[in-house]
């Protein structure tokens, strides 16, 4: 048996069934990323994310520093997804012999510049040599105060769903540049840099998780890596919850339509299945919708009410506007196999 | 320039050069461990380490369950050498498709397994899928106790040098099943698979590195994973001193000394310079040896005394059994190049 007929999160049960744990820990695998009691005051969060050249990125399409802020970037969203604040970075690099050290100079240029934003200190890391691809694998710690930890369990039927910011650019980005390049109509070229944008160096949504959790008041929350849909699943999955997300509601990204549209594809699609747009996914209920909002916006990002949760059992449905309504399949990216299930999903 | 034209360390050297920081950042970049405060009670310890098929592990010498031990132990060791507690780990596997997940089952359980005698729990990680060679990445979260963390840096001139164990199995096990298999003499079967288990299932120092860190005493440590001369080396520029080793108190490893006959090498080359020994190196004042040492006894490990720390500017130094000196060059495992430098050193 080969791990991709397991699938990522099959072969993810499988090697951490039963698996030995501690009373410092809080949550282990299965979450955006760990909790754990140190002891005294906060709750430790800790995740860690690989980007593998010519999975997660192609030399070429992203510069250098878009490669180290995508390394950096991805594990940032995991913190955020908690409500928790970065702290300490440890980089594990895997370096072709052939890889000219200009090129990992500008990929630290673009990680340590992310991390500045983000007051995040590297503390560490590893370096090895490769036969394989470039690969960086970073390590990320966060802090959060206790009882203020955001996870994908807790939501409850009747809690209102929100997404931050707009999704779909980072799939119109991958269909316009990589999949299929130039087979469109003429798209832009401010949109094709914006979508390329959104899939090479992707701002994780930091502030608005912090935000988010000190209100109190949201109950589960997930970030976006591998498409609103499967990460719906994931968060339905963990609170025991099932979900409705009206159509109509759906903030999809302006230049994922245009592009969408130039390749004559259904926006909805690349943002409901698309993934990596590394936005937030939260609950909370429908009377604090507007100060959750509100906690958003504070810092200069928006939160969409998108749908609401129901009971166990009732599955994932997508509510047209004319009110009908059919199932919404939880597909997203698998990183065991070459390529996403975008292609396939939201039909 | 290519990365090997820097070698490991210049490269870390060159990426990492006015790397940012936090307060609560104690030690980044250059020891064993990064140490980071959390903000109340004890200090962490984080640090990583990567395996990669065919230049850390060869499938065949090594079993799945031996691989996913070592991936494990190599961690443990950093960690062992701050003399802290080891608490959780994060695993991060490459996988290539063809793999079979019967393999990973078994990396899993040598991982598992050994994870269980240290009471570490595996709290999350990554599988991403490559194209090129299987890695199992890990990263280790320990504690110590404020005040009681154990540096490279620290030592005095003066200090005894110490180092648990035995040393050049490693080096043995890689000259007669990897580097040159079967053109040695006749090697018993018991040393040849000791040699292998060294060099594919080593044993972290995890209790004498506590017991160690408990006494109070020992002023330096690291563990000895490029190579005795080269971690001495770590030792020696971190804490500002020269050293001097008595090549007599070299507790070379009897089963090193066998295969080092079977092949017409001097044993003590493979024991200065082999690398992956994953014992303990450290100093203490002469006045506390006995203490030292019995600390390490009580949790049945043993410590030699190799020596002492001289001042600053009088390099390291072996002392041979007439009293004459020569310079001990600082070389060891680069993990940027395609092999080891133990052929070269020592000489």
């Amino acid at each position: 048996m080969r791990p991709a007929d397991l699938g990522e999160f099959g072969l993810i049960a499988r090697l951490t069934q039963g698996i030995e744990t501690r009373p410092d820990v809080l949550m282990g695998v299965g979450d955006d990323a760990a909790l754990l009691d140190p002891g005294q005051g906060a709750l430790l969060v800790v995740t860690c994310d690989a980007q593998v050249e010519g999975r997660h990125f192609i030399r070429g399409i992203a510069s250098p520093a878009e490669i180290g802020h995508k390394a950096l970037a991805v594990n940032l969203s995991d913190i955020a997804a908690m409500g928790a604040e970065p702290l300490w970075a440890l980089v594990s690099l895997l370096i072709p012999p052939t890889l000219d050290v200009a090129t990992l100079d500008g990929i630290y240029a673009g990680m340590r510049a992310l991390a500045r934003r983000f007051s995040v200190a590297i503390v560490g890391g590893n370096v090895s040599g490769t036969d394989g691809p470039l690969v960086i694998d970073v390590t990320l710690i966060g802090r959060t105060q206790r009882g203020r930890e955001l996870r994908r369990a807790g939501a409850q039927p009747g809690d209102r769903l929100f997404v931050t910011g707009t999704l779909g650019a980072t799939a119109a980005g991958v269909l316009a540049l990589v999949t299929a390049p130039g087979t469109g109509a003429a798209i832009p070229q401010a949109t094709l840099e914006r979508a390329r944008r959104a899939m090479v160096a992707p701002e994780p949504r930091v502030a608005a998780g912090r935000a988010l959790a000190e209100t109190g008041t949201v109950t589960a929350m997930v970030d976006i890596s591998d498409g609103l849909t499967a990460d719906l699943g994931h968060l339905c999955a963990a609170s025991g919850v099932g979900a409705v997300v009206e159509v109509a509601a759906v903030p999809v990204d302006p230049d994922a339509v245009r592009i969408a549209g130039a390749y004559k594809r259904e926006p909805l699609s690349l943002a409901l299945a698309g993934g990596e747009d590394y936005q937030l996914l939260f609950a909370a209920h429908p009377d604090v919708t507007a100060e959750v909002q509100a906690a958003v916006e504070r810092v200069n990002e928006t939160a969409r009410d998108i749908g609401f949760l129901t009971e166990a059992g009732t599955g994932m449905r997508l509510r047209l506007p004319d009110g009908a309504e059919r199932p919404l399949e939880p597909r997203g990216w698998d990183h065991l196999r070459a390529s996403g299930e975008d292609e396939k999903a939201g039909r």
